[in-house]
């Protein structure tokens, strides 16, 4: 059995050396590395075949093996995306803030690395890569635990990445991989709070739940999106379907994807022929009350339970309501935190939509679709915060620190 | 039993209700309840005066008795410290940073409430009015578990505090106190991660690493402290032995006095003896190394155990180091995350020390009793942090809110 206090030591003891490296000894790290596996695309290939050849045995869904498939192409991506993250700016070491008090103390508020992330995720290889150069270059070590269907593939990206940091002169510790599938070994990570600062899941909402219920580490969850589109009274029709189509079709399976539409009386008669008529060419089924059905034939009776379900397929829930409220306290019932949406002219109603519906990103006539740490120039992303406790929305580089306050004095005691 | 879940719903709806508020409602909420508390004293004295008869029945230890008993004198104290917090300014609705998109899209980081915050705490009646007037003036509603021993007290505290909000015309659901000492009551409060968003634990490290193992709810840990005065070879003995005097003992029982101490070789011979005078006027033991005994011949050995034991009381350990480089090292293995300090005129070395120790605040030639809210300019404080997510070191009111991204469009679409 993996030993896990034993990782858990060396990841600490790596992540006090990465905190000391300067930002260009980790910029040309991260830039060796991707010509590293890059150089290595023939071994990442053959342990990649091994894993797809034993998922094709085990009658692996053809979805599964995709994401699970490294290509030439795939590898020279998450090359790219290594020197995307070298390019950043690094975070570490920010003042946020200075202040002096009455008795003579400096405190500056600096920015610090973590220390040490753990990351469980599914049977994708290319997280491997993409979760160690966003926490490297953000000074911490981190700990991976990954499908174990993709077990081969990330042993043999984690090996080049180690092998690559030895030759950088950097501790390859700042890498490490839990190579036993025993699902007990997963249950005793999740209980590491002695060594790992954090627990970042990433995955399905079963995997989330798991990791939520079970670690004793700090967890930042991440990535269930049951996303609104309320059209309010004062919505403009046109720009409505625009937005509607673009949240639900224009990729269905992620997380800021629309679920789900809620729609003011007022605007059903001008909005609802179009938008189904848009819906129904992308084939959307639509799952609604009888105030959207009145209007839309075709519209499937919704149960309550629609309006709590993260499809990621093409249907959508609808709602009608008689007001902005009852929009607002139906969003705040059902979603899950992560992206809303109101189309409304009305700057009011915009304001108090903005500031009274609980979730991380909202919008005001624009598509849920643009959260995500690329469109909100972060030049990258680890995931989508959910949760309010540290990080809420996207995180990029600065939400993978901590700080801590430096204090300067001169003999100071207290009175 | 409880219904937990219709607790639970209560403080969500509330924490919706409170994040409307204006700062200068709350304001006069926060006097008014101050005000209520001081013209019910004789309730407040009268329930507090079961409890106090009770553990003594029951043969309470004092000290604990001690901290359990209200008097004229502590309702006031709560009253003076919510007006304190009425006078503090708001964090709620700060816009954090904006930024615009190549696309148009203009997006807000602002700063919001919790949503609902949960406190389990020991047997400390002025921590439910404490407690309650952060959380509510950073909007947030509280849910309250404490010591079964204070349940007349807290009861009453929380009765005065509900009412006066009713009549201020805010939900008294702004604070619920769980009022079942059954165990499993808390047990499953601290599974309630779909209505509380994050768990304050105040008290011992027994309490703490409770809820730590079994909360479902994101945790901040608070307050164990084995702090450290590493004196550098480059120390003024001097006022290393003020410093150091004043961290130990100006008071024994809290988490920012220091416990152990890290002796640069080089400085012993000038220190220790002037060191150790000034410790034994104060009557504290020296349990120390084979370094520090050359020249202490009082000095009781130490054993490893020692090196990690927050005794809160008159005892401190001492290490012989022979570089930066080794008290580093020592300081970051036995520490809690809490404060830390070097005493050094070297400014090299305080530098290296304020990059490479890993704790809340590091000090450089100033004690450790000042890592307090107030001591820090926060106004007000509930608790100090000894984890890296979400906040570190004191917890004032801006640690106690999260933060949501505003996006505005005009119909913008992702391609």
């Amino acid at each position: 059995m993996t030993d896990l206090k034993r990782m858990g030591e060396k990841a600490k003891a790596a992540g006090y050396e990465l905190q000391k490296l300067g930002t260009e000894v980790k910029n040309r790290a991260l830039l060796a590395v991707a010509e590293a596996l890059c150089s290595h695309t023939g071994e990442l290939l053959s342990a990649n075949g091994q894993d797809i050849r034993a998922g094709e045995a085990n009658g692996m869904h053809q979805g599964l093996i995709d994401r699970l498939r490294l290509t030439d192409g795939r590898i020279q991506a998450m090359a790219e995306g290594l020197r995307q993250v070298a390019g950043l700016p690094d975070p570490v070491g920010e003042v946020m803030e200075t202040f002096q008090r009455p008795n003579g103390l400096l405190i500056e508020k600096r920015r610090v690395p973590l220390g040490v992330i753990g990351i469980i995720y599914e049977s994708r290889p290319n997280v491997t890569a993409d979760a160690f150069g966003l926490c490297f270059k953000a000074g911490n070590a981190v700990i991976l635990k990954g499908g174990s269907d993709a077990l081969n593939s990330n042993l043999a990206v984690t090996d080049v990445i180690r092998n690559s940091l030895k030759e950088s002169g950097i501790t390859p510790d700042a890498i490490q991989l839990i190579a036993d599938t025993d699902r007990s070994v997963t249950g005793a990570f999740m209980k590491m709070n002695q060594y790992v600062d954090v627990l970042i899941p990433r995955g399905g909402a079963g995997l989330i739940r798991t990791v939520v219920e079970n670690s004793t580490i700090p967890v930042i969850e991440t990535g269930t999106g049951n996303c609104h589109v309320y059209v309010d009274r004062d919505a403009d029709p046109d720009m409505a379907v625009k937005i509607i189509l673009n949240a639900k079709t224009q990729r269905i399976g992620v997380c800021n994807a629309c679920e789900s539409l809620v729609i003011h009386e007022a605007v059903r008669e001008t909005l609802l022929p179009k938008l189904a008529q848009a819906l129904r060419s992308k084939h959307v089924e639509m799952r609604g009350d009888e105030g959207i059905r009145e209007f839309v034939p075709d519209c499937v009776p919704a149960v309550q339970e629609d309006y709590g379900t993260e499809y990621l397929d093409y249907i959508i829930s609808m709602k009608t309501v008689g007001s902005l409220e009852e929009a607002i306290a139906h969003i705040n019932r059902y979603n899950t935190g992560h992206s809303e949406c109101i189309v409304t002219e009305n700057r009011e109603a915009a304001e108090r939509f903005l500031k009274e519906v609980d979730a991380a990103c909202v919008y005001v006539n624009a598509s849920t679709r643009f959260t995500d740490g690329f469109e909100f120039g972060f030049g990258a992303e680890i995931g989508i915060s959910t949760q309010k406790l540290h990080a809420r929305g996207p995180m990029g580089l600065r939400e993978l620190t901590s700080y801590k306050y430096a204090v300067y004095g001169n003999g100071q005691t207290r009175g």
